[in-house]
């Protein structure tokens, strides 16, 4: 309970998930920055700290916040390990600012002050008596050197004002009511390049099962075209009944394989590999190799079993049953999914059913996976998430979820808050001008709790505007994934070889790999895959792009062409162009106050672009673009100085 | 703790102020709406309830939530009687709405169904067994209904969705994590017109100070022209010590009255009465015939303390006192206050302060008061507000405390969620279309704390536009703050009169009443008491005038002409049209589609203008205003229909 002499009321603090049940994002080695409204009953000066540590240590560190005007305050610290924060804030009417601030008007008007004056030699006598033993001498003597005459210019200085914020008298605190969270992430949280593909399709021969031994030879490609994570669909043997054939047929036909969604047969279920592909061992000197080639393999967590799935005869009450007594597949009337048996996170044995789910996160985790894609985690319960994660980062805080959540604005929002590392977004729905830049200005007021990861494409999602199979589309949509956010994916080899057959009407590929296995060429160079290893290693190279929080729209009064800055505090700034136009050369004035770089409004500065190479000085308000999709659609400039 | 089972997230609820700690506003009579989200894991079918019920009740009172989309949820109830209701909400995966679209869809695709019949008869059986006595024989037959054949008929029909809805099986529901306030206040609260005036003043001769007797012969006019609150400043005898003299002159010559905000001297403090005013009889005398006239007397409450207030010797430790022991009078500086000591509320004493401020509330109530206008509350500690409040209501739930608060906006936003029923609004400094428009909808997005009340003037403020002393400029104002808002009021006998001599300079009058005891003629007519007298009218048959949060601006192209209609629940519906041009004839098409009015586009009506008896037909999106501040620079029409 607070006492009522606390005339500071503290409200608005930022970032805070659900009055602190979730923890806000934060990035080891990032700076993390604190918001608060530090409402007083007067025009006394009111300062206020940030308080912080990180979990394992006791004391608070204290942060001076800032005042920004209209009582809102903010303060930064810098997350210097992985790992929970602890935080809070407390504010207090500071009646030594206030003295000194009242002196200076005063004595501006004119005023007599000898009231301040004793007023200040109180102060500092009791801000003696606190005081460390090294400061004591120090204030003792501007005591009594306020006590003297002509003291004025020493109460007004910068090391009085020093003094008084290093040793507050905040006799009435005010605390925040709660301590909150915020969970340091690792790097790759934050800045990775996805690539997915079907491990059972990377054989070298066509009409052969791929397997672990075969994906492990595309990794020095792979890694050489710039990505970090391989994401693999499910690696667990696949079941037999209701098995869907290809195109999604109702039964599959001898020898068809399945969907790898279809977790579980008579061979195990989710902590069992799928015997094809190799053995567990082959999987783990996988995950090994990855590594060597600084790459992640991020495992797909589909929670739902295959009707031949162990569980389903060892579990019966996980499931839910129809009125005659037989299991009730997946379904979203009209579709029906048989193949697959969702659980029934409302049966009685519910605690069981997490533990066993969580301990497949934790066999995973044994066999060295770090990343988890969890597939449709909308489908499940929230609470179960929130339980998981929780679990897993008590035991694996460097185990990231990432959330393939194509599903309401506010279940990604909150999944988000519940801790997944990343979510799958609308970007590959968003192609006009106008909806990126509403889209992104959206995901960017969320950043406390959303990291965004944009995809172009995935294997369940052929978008209408790649199935034209123009190359300038590829391109665009790759570029702006892949810089706008600084997470990003793409569904591999149909991307890059521009493929694009659709089921007729439909946002899915035609022959999809989930049904089938496929046979890829894997070497295949072209403008593409040239622009893909380009940017990957720009995006290394450019801490600006390292980030998705950072980015701000630069106005071209032309809607085929789209522009965004981002910087970074190291001094990084990348400006991107992009013409969404795939059929004609478009130009338009760039509208880039140089105050927005840093820079003076008659101070020259380059624009490199990383992409060609060219240069150019541009100068002033407004400058010039062109881009012709025949050619190059993309700009990604460099901001450089000074000219030489 | 939740159940691992509870399948619904609840948040977003709407109104919480500061996660409950404040209840939000509502009032006698009128409907209470509450929103959530309702965020679950599934396609399935959501439904929540609202429960509520009076503070003095044990039951709740449920309602069925309304699904209105992207997972949000409203509920309305009509609160009937004043003082606290307790709501909260509560969600769950209906399975038996699933059930019931599911069939419907199944159907609709030629599916076999035997499985959602089987389920059907499961679920009504079920519903049976735990329904009223009286419902049993229905929901029997009706689970026999379905085991026969041709039943699809019966179960998509409304009467089962009906009592799908009466008896639901919300086995895993979700409640939400804490009860909420909401706190019913009488109508006066929501619609009042406020006349200040200063009692000393309403002597019949010059040069005579005006007494509680001649302020009662004021009344009736008062209440002709439609008024119901009389507002008076602090009626307590008046310091002597540094009284301040006319026009705020630092020192009083002999006989000047000093300020009423000075409160107290060897005669009395707060709950003392000013010898000249009247004895306490006289003041208790007309609070009766102001009631028999319909008209509330306001308290002003004026925290502080003139030097020779008894509680300066009797409780020195309530005051902030300097190194010389002299105590601090109020400043702000360079501005000094040396006829008001602020109390200190840091002080170790400050229980029995906050007592003492609350007896003299409760003296005051005893009196017969039940509106206390707070002066300057933001000067004083939020917590101690929200106590006074708190204790206020419990003992007189009718006395309703105005805030008189001018000051930075998140501050005004607190008082309004600490309980204040109404606060002063920064409409006084609100002039150009563009300002106006942007302040209401601000105040529109508040409505659940602030309940604004708009004043053209204040004894404390003359503002600039007021200063051209041009009539038009007067009855716009008037007209502005007694439409735009329900609750409104002027510092009657010098804006009645178009008094705008200012303090040179300043927003201040010129021989302000605060400082000297002034003579007015009560009783002279001009355009601008014709008009107040008729919009207090129609304020009182129009009950779309009623209240605040109804209103929605309309379109004219035309800077000077400002629009708004506002709309009562039982039809009523006013269309508000202002020239702000105090010099020119303003024309413009106003846009006013008939789907906002609940017209079709080929569908006539009158628009009726209340003030001058004209009637128009209007017609279809756009018609024609015309408005000539040389004649009357306003419209107030009433809607009406059908065209006879």
């Amino acid at each position: 309970m607070e006492s009522g002499t606390c005339r500071v009321y503290i409200t608005g603090v930022f970032p805070e998930l659900e009055e602190g049940r979730f923890s806000a994002k934060g990035l080891a080695g990032d700076v993390f920055t604190v918001e608060a409204d530090f409402l007083s009953d007067s025009f006394e000066r009111v300062s206020g700290h940030l308080l912080i540590r990180h979990e394992t240590r006791q004391e608070w560190e204290r942060v001076r916040m800032e005042d920004l005007g209209n009582d809102r305050f903010r303060g930064h610290f810098r997350l210097t390990e992985t790992g929970f924060y602890v935080f809070t804030v407390e504010a207090w009417i500071d009646h030594a600012l206030t003295w000194q601030e009242n002196l200076r008007i005063k004595l501006q008007d004119r005023q007599s002050v000898e009231h301040e004056i004793a007023e200040g030699i109180r102060l500092f006598s009791r801000m003696a008596e606190d005081a460390a033993p090294e400061d004591k001498p120090r204030l003792e003597q501007i005591n009594s050197e306020l006590a003297g005459t002509d003291t004025f210019h020493l109460a007004l200085s910068q090391e009085v004002t020093d003094w008084i914020h290093r040793y507050p008298v905040p006799r009435h605190r005010t605390r925040y009511r709660r301590e909150l969270t915020v969970f340091a992430e690792r790097e790759r949280a934050a800045f990775s390049a996805w690539y997915n593909l079907f491990p059972r399709s990377t054989a070298p021969a066509k009409g052969l099962h791929g397997t672990f031994a075969t994906t492990a030879k595309l990794l020095p490609r792979m890694a050489e075209l710039g990505f970090d994570v391989l994401q693999i669909p499910p690696v667990h043997p696949i079941g037999r009944q209701f098995r869907k054939g290809r195109n999604n047929a109702a039964v599959a036909q001898p020898g068809e394989p399945g969907v790898p969604y279809a977790v579980g047969n008579e061979l195990g279920g989710h902590d069992a590999i799928h015997p094809e592909l190799g053995t567990l061992d082959d999987f783990r000197h996988l995950i090994r190799q990855a590594a060597a080639h600084g790459i992640e393999i991020a495992m797909d967590l589909a929670v739902q079993c295959a009707p031949d799935h162990p569980w389903v005869s060892q579990h019966p009450g996980w499931f839910r049953h129809r009125p005659d007594g037989s299991i009730q597949y997946a379904e979203n009337p009209p579709h029906k999914y048989q193949d697959s048996y969702p659980f029934d996170f409302e049966c009685d044995d519910w605690e069981n059913l997490w533990k066993a789910l969580r301990d497949v996160v934790f066999c995973w985790a044994e066999w060295g996976v770090r990343l988890i894609r969890a597939d449709q985690p909308h489908g499940k319960p929230f609470l179960f998430w929130e339980w998981l994660i929780r679990e897993t980062r008590a035991k694996y805080p460097d185990l990231l979820f990432v959330a393939e959540s194509f599903t309401k604005p506010k279940t990604i929002d909150l999944l988000g808050k519940i801790g997944f590392a990343q979510n799958y977004t609308y970007f590959i729905w968003r192609n006009t001008k106008e909806e990126l830049t509403e889209y992104v200005h959206e995901l960017a007021g969320k950043s406390a709790f959303l990291r965004p990861n944009f995809w172009p494409n995935t294997h369940d999602i052929n978008p209408f505007p790649l199935q034209s199979g123009l190359e300038p589309v590829f391109l665009t949509r790759f570029f702006l994934a892949a810089t706008l956010s600084s997470n990003y994916g793409i569904y591999g080899p149909v991307f890059e070889q521009m493929y694009h057959e659709a089921f007729p009407g439909q946002e899915e590929y035609l022959n999809s790999e989930k049904y089938e296995i496929a046979h890829w060429e894997w070497d295949r160079e072209n403008k593409l895959t040239l622009l893909i290893r380009l940017v990957n290693r720009i995006r290394k190279e450019n801490s600006a792009l390292q980030r998705t929080d950072n980015l701000t729209f630069v106005h071209l009064p032309n809607d085929a062409l789209i522009g965004y800055l981002k910087v970074h505090e190291n001094g990084n700034q990348v400006l991107c162009v992009v013409n969404l136009d795939p059929h004609h050369r478009q130009s338009a004035g760039i509208y880039l106050p140089p105050a927005l770089i840093g820079r003076r409004e008659d101070e020259p500065y380059l624009v490199h672009d990383l992409l060609t190479g060219n240069r150019w000085q541009w100068q002033g308000d407004w400058n010039y673009v062109e881009l012709d999709p025949a050619i190059l659609p993309l700009h990604l400039f460099r901001i450089e100085y000074p000219v030489s």
